[in-house]
C-alpha cells in the first residue's frame, strides 16, 4: 500500500566496473594516463577548509574555464558563460529539465549516448529518435521538423564520429525556435568544437567533461558552455535541487587541472598517436571501424561475432564495451589504452583470429 | 521564441558565504573545528587513481556507514539499507522524486527546511503545511489525515527543537500508507534518532548528512537510511540522473571520518557543551530561545529588533542568520562556533544591549 507512490522508471546502465587491477580496462573510455600533477600536488599540499561549505556555482572553476575554452576557441568567454555540474551527466540531466518543457518531441539519433532517452523517461519529455545511416552517419535533415529541442553528441558515442563546423550550423540554422544541445564529452580527441558558435546561437548549449581529456573521470567535474541567459537558467535548476553538486576538492582540482594546458595536450596527443596506430592494426587483423574523433574505435569483425570476441578478450583479463542491442550488436567499444596495453590487445587479438 | 520551453522555478537560498577569511561565521551551521585529521591524512597519501570512475554506488562507503549506525543505534544494518548522494540535499531530492508521486499532497510543517517546499514546486508534488504552534512544536496529530507522505526534520529547522521516540513513532503509527521521511540533519548533537525504526517501519525514511556533526560541509556527503526496498528505489532513481554522484576522495573521505568514531565525539561533545555556555550567556542578556538540539541557537530577543542585531553583529564581522519572513522575522538563528568566537559574539552583544 506505501508503495504505491513509488517512481516508475527504467535507470541507465553504466559500463562493468571489475574490481581486480590485473586486468586491462578497455570498457569505460577512461584515459590510460593520470591527470595533471598539479591535481595530485593539489591533494597533497592544500588545506582545504572542508568544515565550510564549497562554493555554491563553483565560482573559481567557472572563471577558469572561461579563459580557457575561451584561448582554445578564439572567443571571448566570462564567468557568466559556463555552468559547472558534478560531471556532464549531471549537466545534462539539469540542462534537460530547464530547456525541454514543450509538449513537441525533443530530437536525438537512435545511435548516441543512451542516456538521453532515461532522462526522457524520468522527466518525462517526449522524444523521437531519428535513425543514423547505415554508415552511422547523422542526416540533418531529420533535423529539420518542428520539435521540442534537439541533443547531438559530437563526436557521437559509440560511433565515435566527429562531424564538421558545416554539420553543426546547419543543424542550427534550421532550429532557431528551441533549445540545441551539442554534447562535447569527446570533442578534445580531434573534432569541430561548437564553443565558437555558442556567441552567435543563444539557443546552443555546449557540453564538455573533465572525465575523458583530462583523465579525471574519478573526480566527477562536467560544464556547459552557452550564453548568459541559458546559464542561468541551468543555474536556478541547480539551485532548486542541490544548491553545492560540487565539493571543495572538486572545484580546486578543476582549476589545477585547466591550468596545466601542456599536460592536457600531451596526454591527448598520445591517445590521438595509440588511437591511430590501433586502427590501422586492428584493420589489418579484419576489423572495419569509423574514423574515430575519440578516444575509442567503435570496430565490426569481417567474420568474427562480436560477442565472441568480447568473451574471448574477457578471460585474457581485457575489458572492452559490448551491447546486446539492435544495430551495435555486431560491434565492439574499445578504450584507446596506453601503448603497451594496446600491443596486448592486438596480440589477444592475434591468437584469435590467426 | 526558443525562450518558451524553459523550466519556470524558484530556486532555493542558502545562507550568505562571504569572502574574507576575517569574520566570524555563525551563519551556514558549519563545524567550528576541521574533520577528522584522517581525512586530511588521506588525501595527502592517498593515490587515488582520478583517471578511473568512481563506485557507482559509493559502497565502501554504505558498507562504513552501515556497521556504525547499526552499532550507534543498536540495530543490524548492512549496505542493502543505505544510500549515498552528494550532500543530503542530493539524497532528499531523489527521495522526494522517488517517493512522492501521489495527487494527494505530502505534509510537512511551515516551518521547517526551506528546501522542502522548492523540491515540492520543481518536482510538481503537491504539500500542505501545517502550522507549528507558538513554541514552534510540531503537532503530531496534523499528520494523521490522509496525505502523499510526511516529512519531519528531527530536530527541526531552524527552530532548533528535538523530539522524542514516542513522537516519531506516533506519526509513522497514523501513516502506514505512504513514505514518511525524518531529516536527522541535526540529530547527533544530541536528539533521539529514528535510525533504529527503520527496522520496523519499512516505510521509514531516515536522511543524515555529514556537513555538520562531521565537519565535512566542503565534502558534500548525505545519507538515507531504510529499507532495502526504499534504498533500491533510491539507487534507481540515482541511476536515472546521475550515476555517479561521489567522487574517489568523497568516498574515501567518508569513510575515513566514520572510522574515527572518537574524533566525532568528542568534536560533537565539544559543540554541546558550547552550545549550553551559549545558551546560558544570551538568555542573561535577554534573548529567549528553544532548547536546542542541533549546533545553532535560535534565538529572539525581547526588546531588540532581531534585524537590528544582525546588522549590528555584521558590520563587526559577526555573521549570523536572519530571515525576513513571517513568523520568523523576529528571530536569529547563530551557529555555535568556537568557544573564543562565543566569547567575541557575547561581547559584541553586550556591547549593543547593556
Amino acid at each position: 500500500m506505501w508503495r504505491k507512490n513509488f517512481i516508475d522508471i527504467s535507470p541507465y546502465t553504466a559500463g562493468e566496473q571489475p574490481k581486480s587491477d590485473d586486468i586491462i580496462k578497455l570498457n569505460a573510455n577512461e584515459s590510460p594516463y593520470p591527470p595533471s600533477p598539479s591535481v595530485e600536488r593539489l591533494l597533497k599540499e592544500r588545506d582545504f577548509s572542508l568544515r565550510l561549505y564549497p562554493s555554491m556555482d563553483s565560482a573559481p572553476l567557472r572563471k577558469a574555464a572561461a579563459e580557457r575554452l575561451g584561448n582554445a576557441n578564439g572567443v571571448s568567454l566570462s564567468y557568466e558563460n559556463i555552468f559547472i555540474g558534478n560531471g556532464s551527466d549531471d549537466v545534462l540531466a539539469a540542462a534537460f529539465r530547464a530547456f525541454f518543457n514543450s509538449d513537441k518531441p525533443i530530437l536525438f539519433p537512435d545511435v548516441t549516448y543512451s542516456f538521453y532517452p532515461v532522462w526522457c523517461a524520468l522527466l518525462k519529455i517526449p522524444c523521437r529518435t531519428p535513425e543514423v545511416d547505415e554508415s552511422f552517419n547523422i542526416i540533418a535533415s531529420d533535423y529539420y521538423p518542428e520539435n521540442g529541442g534537439v541533443v547531438i553528441a559530437n563526436p557521437n558515442a559509440p560511433t565515435s564520429i566527429g562531424r564538421d563546423k558545416e554539420f553543426i550550423v546547419d543543424i542550427l540554422e534550421h532550429n532557431r525556435d528551441c533549445v540545441v544541445i551539442v554534447d562535447e564529452a569527446y570533442v578534445d580527441f580531434g573534432c569541430y568544437s561548437a564553443v565558437e558558435l555558442t556567441k552567435k546561437y543563444e539557443n546552443l548549449l555546449v557540453t564538455q567533461t573533465f572525465s575523458k581529456s583530462r583523465a579525471m573521470a574519478g573526480m566527477r567535474i562536467g560544464m556547459a558552455i552557452g550564453s548568459p541567459e541559458l546559464i542561468s537558467v541551468l543555474g536556478a535548476v541547480k539551485d532548486s535541487y542541490n544548491s553545492y553538486p560540487l565539493d571543495r576538492v572538486q572545484i580546486e582540482a578543476g582549476v589545477a587541472a585547466i591550468e596545466d594546458e601542456e599536460y592536457f595536450r600531451n596526454i591527448v596527443s598520445k591517445v590521438i598517436a595509440t588511437r591511430e596506430r590501433a586502427a590501422k592494426e586492428l584493420r589489418a587483423l579484419g576489423f572495419e571501424m569509423p574514423d574515430s574523433s575519440t578516444n575509442f574505435l567503435f570496430v565490426k569483425h569481417k567474420s568474427l561475432d562480436a560477442k565472441e570476441i568480447f568473451e574471448f578478450l574477457r578471460q585474457k583479463g581485457i575489458f572492452v564495451r559490448y551491447w546486446d542491442k539492435p544495430k551495435i550488436g555486431d560491434r565492439l567499444r574499445i578504450t584507446i589504452g596506453t601503448d603497451e596495453q594496446t600491443d596486448k590487445l592486438i596480440a589477444a587479438l592475434k591468437e584469435l583470429i590467426l
